[in-house]
């Protein structure tokens, strides 16, 4: 059988069922990063918060993908101009793995709240936040840029590709924001300002975390590059953003490496030993580096996104921690939110030739859009923080956060067989609590 | 250089390519489940009894799949009316990716089992099952279902469309059976009948394994549309399955979410406090719910599944353990039983209009695809535990059973360097038996 | 609109972006393997020292691929006789896909390495090993083979489909050799030469990491079938590598499965029990022995090496153990080398009929190939380690190894709140020294 010459349907067949797996298959990725954030944060806390943790992640999903389902996205395009389309409201069901693509999204935004607000913060608290960042405060930050496009300057337009300012930066500012209002931890802060070390219960648990979230990761930047084809208005079959995929996972790949190499280096710089958790931090942050620009960004860029964004983990880390005095439990500014805010604003100045026209114009369209997100979260997460504290529902009780969130908020115990020293405090001091009342391992 | 037109093989060339591509991804994504369940069920059982539980699981892969190559996939042929063709016969290697995403849907069915008889059944025996049920347990369902088609009422057909009742629902009544017969756990239920709490080791890989299942049930329901692309017999290039995937991934994504939000509602109520196991499981539940339905579900039918899948955990799970007094360990009836057979039965009621001519006939043809697969899994699974009961092979000696299978059945012991503080019974009571030495851990 | 005739330009861009879009998936699969090498070698460390193995498979990544970017594939290309391209000299954005897909493999062998040198290995001499196999000991492996195909005998080229032997008969072999430089730990040999059992900490952990490299193993060896189509000189579109892909995930199954139960089988007839490790291990070590040739092997060969893989495993881990007396922690050898050595040997014995023309002829030249690899990697990774030996730079000191690397070298506890029990050595001899305090866990 000799066929008819293809015909345009054909043709829009066969772009639109590889452009659906592609983005498919790498939606199952982001999703995935829920694994990640799940045990990245369940290392970081002690093992009497982690199933608060575990619980706050599934919550997040659960309750956040719905109400994004319901609101969020048609917010988003409201913001965007299009009018209000939720998602419920479509007669083509494929448009769902659209939205579904920007729900992941979405989610990653606000699970990177919970690790800031670790070992303190009411479960209704966080949910009800986690229901306002899904309705309506993640959807502005999309709706101004990916949906509406409003930001630019001479003629530059704000340039985020996979979400580094948009979901990273929104995340760990938002973090920051709500771990300010909340207050640190008890126990985390001496009457005299000098901070404590609450180490978490697990590095093992952490740096599975960093894995998973590094694997999901290249369906978050590659994964952006969305469309495998595209038709050229003459009918032509063309690549889409695949004509420079390679770009994005080789940028994506170097500027993770060099954040884990940055950040265990300045580690090991001032302390003389290469600390794990700032190495998988690390990892992070080259990873969020990188986020807003792999498209864009140069080979040398890379490696100079990726090692500046590890190697100012430390710093900022111990100057929240320290000069400002802000308890960021699993030190999301600095891996989500500083290291977003960088390689945002490196843009112009590591992109290839061509890429932008005024370096100038370009990089203040990107210092406009980091101020506009940054405002709009810090304003939106402040207020909702400090009504909920206002109205005594923010934070739980001295009692209850001593005890442990798992036993309070959950009624359970993590690990109900194995012994848990923890450090509680009474009265603004120290003193070890032992909560065991006997035990211990068999000689191995 | 300027091409003939494009032939009828290039364009079967294409769909083959495609389809197989997308195929092979999500059988990659399905067999991952298989850590997802050995990381939920290890965590839902005891430190003593964890290695017993992996081994069982790395086993149940290994002795299924390759039972299922050599007599199971042909048993199904059979009784779906094709004869008896193993999977070893074939002329086109090809046909080998369609064997294999078979048989990722037949373990997990199989696994499922392992976490009902977890902490007392002999090795050699769960082995034997898994081997029967590879073999023919298994298959006949297919063979009646998915293979033979023979299952329907009034003109409408039995649908199960990634296998809520044939892969789940079958595990989940599968694994009821076997905990019956081989009795509860030692300390399980009290002298009065009253019942014991014996909690899991680790809430954490719990939960890690259920975002790992949710990451790989993404292939088991979006993959299971999975012809990409079609051709018409006109020889047009048409999408195939994927014509309603984008309904598939939504409805998956919000029945697993109000799984989780219907679990925690109801545990929430009852408790006033939001059970992290509750949560995770219930998320399941959501997911088994939607599982036969998710091609034909409305976006608010998705809700209604999910929702009421996750809210019928607690309260299942509160019926066998009080009421049927069955040990079912990890819970795996409430989530993969009645959670399957409750979005089965519910098909017609919220399926898209025009999806089923008579919504009365439908329920019929559900109910009888839902009793027929019950009865058979009943009986089969019930007649082999019997058999091995009989000749005292199903569980190990009470002597094994307080010691933990870790060290009775594979000779290691899965945390030689942590403390296991665990309850062992003696006279059909409780009592603390503590097998530590000393020990404990650094303060912190 | 009805298209002109599809232009070959068309079917080049569909070919390209289909291959990519694949090659992409499988890469993000293979990189998740370092998730599993992660877990499976915390796992089987003792936990003063799982900071430390964590660090490590961090940095394998990072400080090796940015090595392998800007010098091992540039020398891999000048060996095999291409000259020296670096990765970074490129003007296709779309060749740093294949540049990231040889860097996951390349980091797969870098990665094996750390399991047998652990716990005493000193960071600075495991990443100085790193830098060099990234550099030059790898690319030397895969620039005489995939790249420049020097090796064949009478006509017949060696076989190694996905680096059964060039990636993990590299790493085993290299790792073998490390440990040999670097003794044993203290305490695992007694002055009578009869060895010490040093259980790793965590079962768990190992299996979740053996299940994630099974996962990312698809990606390994299925997505070695990298072309999903390709353009035949006429300018037809035909399936490339995906004509035969089928075989590749049926032999790769069947492998892995068997190699589980060989293992378990061998175990069970030593010692009467099923050991976890040895099943998990065996897992991999019939994944290993499958992927030299699992484009070529019959149904039957998969059963037998993936058999053959697993049961050497217990025997040859007890040689080295007994006879050699090398402390290879991980059992990297007898899972990556000896099963890599047997699966490539095995080539012709198991091949489909007509894969090749003289068996003898074949044989030789996979025995070629192993031996010149084998020879390489062992002169090549003594020579590094001997220096660093010899400089005192290769081995931590008593104390510190005594004190657990975790301290030592990373300032790190992997788990503060849990108790340790762990066995150290004075003069030769073990006595147990208990460095808790006091502890234990609640009743449950």
């Amino acid at each position: 059988m000799v066929l008819e010459p293809l015909q345009a349907s054909d043709l829009e067949t066969l772009v639109t069922g590889v452009n659906l797996l592609w983005v498919l298959v790498v939606t199952f990725l982001i999703f995935f990063m829920h694994a990640g954030f799940a045990m990245l944060e369940a290392g970081q806390v002690r093992s009497k918060n982690v199933a608060n943790q575990l619980t706050k992640n599934l919550l997040t999903w659960s309750v956040g993908v719905t109400v994004f389902f319901v609101i969020g996205a048609g917010f988003s395009s409201l913001v965007g101009g299009s009018g209000f389309v939720p998602a419920f409201q479509t007669s083509d069901p494929n448009s769902w793995v659209s939205w579904l693509f920007g729900a992941v999204f979405a989610m990653t935004a606000a699970t990177i709240v919970s690790g800031a607000v670790a070992g303190r913060a009411k479960l209704r608290a966080y949910i009800t936040y986690t229901f306002l960042l899904a309705a309506v405060i993640y959807p502005f930050v999309t709706g101004i840029t990916w949906a509406g496009a409003y930001i630019s300057f001479g003629g530059e337009a704000f340039h985020d590709f996979a979400g580094g300012m948009i979901v990273h930066g929104m995340g760990g500012i938002a973090g920051l924001t709500a771990a300010y209002v909340l207050g640190p931890r008890m126990g985390r802060y001496n009457d005299d300002g000098s901070a404590n070390v609450i180490p978490g219960h697990s590095l093992t648990f952490a740096v599975l975390g960093t894995l998973i979230l590094a694997f999901g990761w290249y369906g978050f930047n590659v994964g952006t590059a969305a469309s495998v084809f595209a038709l050229s208005e003459s009918g032509e079959l063309t690549l889409g953003a695949f004509s420079y995929v390679g770009r994005v996972a080789m940028t994506t790949t170097i500027a993770m490496a060099c954040g884990a190499i940055g950040a265990a280096a300045v580690a090991w710089a001032k302390t003389g030993k290469v600390d794990t958790l700032y190495v998988a931090n690390g990892l992070l942050a080259g990873l969020v580096g990188i986020t807003a620009i792999p498209d864009t960004t140069t080979w040398w860029g890379a490696f100079l996104v990726g090692g500046l964004a590890g190697a100012q983990l430390p710093i900022v880390f111990g100057f929240v921690e320290k000069r400002l005095k802000i308890d960021d439990v699993c030190a999301v500014f600095p891996v989500h939110g500083s290291a977003g805010v960088l390689g945002t604003l490196m843009f112009p100045f590591v992109a290839t030739p061509g890429t932008v026209g005024s370096v100038a114009n370009a990089f203040i369209a990107q210092l406009i859009g980091v101020v506009a997100i940054a405002g709009w979260t810090i304003v939106a997460t402040g207020a909702v923080w400090a009504v909920l504290k206002a109205v005594g529902q923010a934070r739980v009780t001295p009692e209850h956060e001593q005890e442990g969130l798992d036993v309070s908020e959950h009624g359970v115990e993590t690990y109900p067989e194995f012994g848990s020293g923890d450090s509680v405090v009474a009265d603004g001091g120290i003193m070890n609590e032992e909560v065991r009342t006997d035990g211990g391992s068999k000689d191995d």
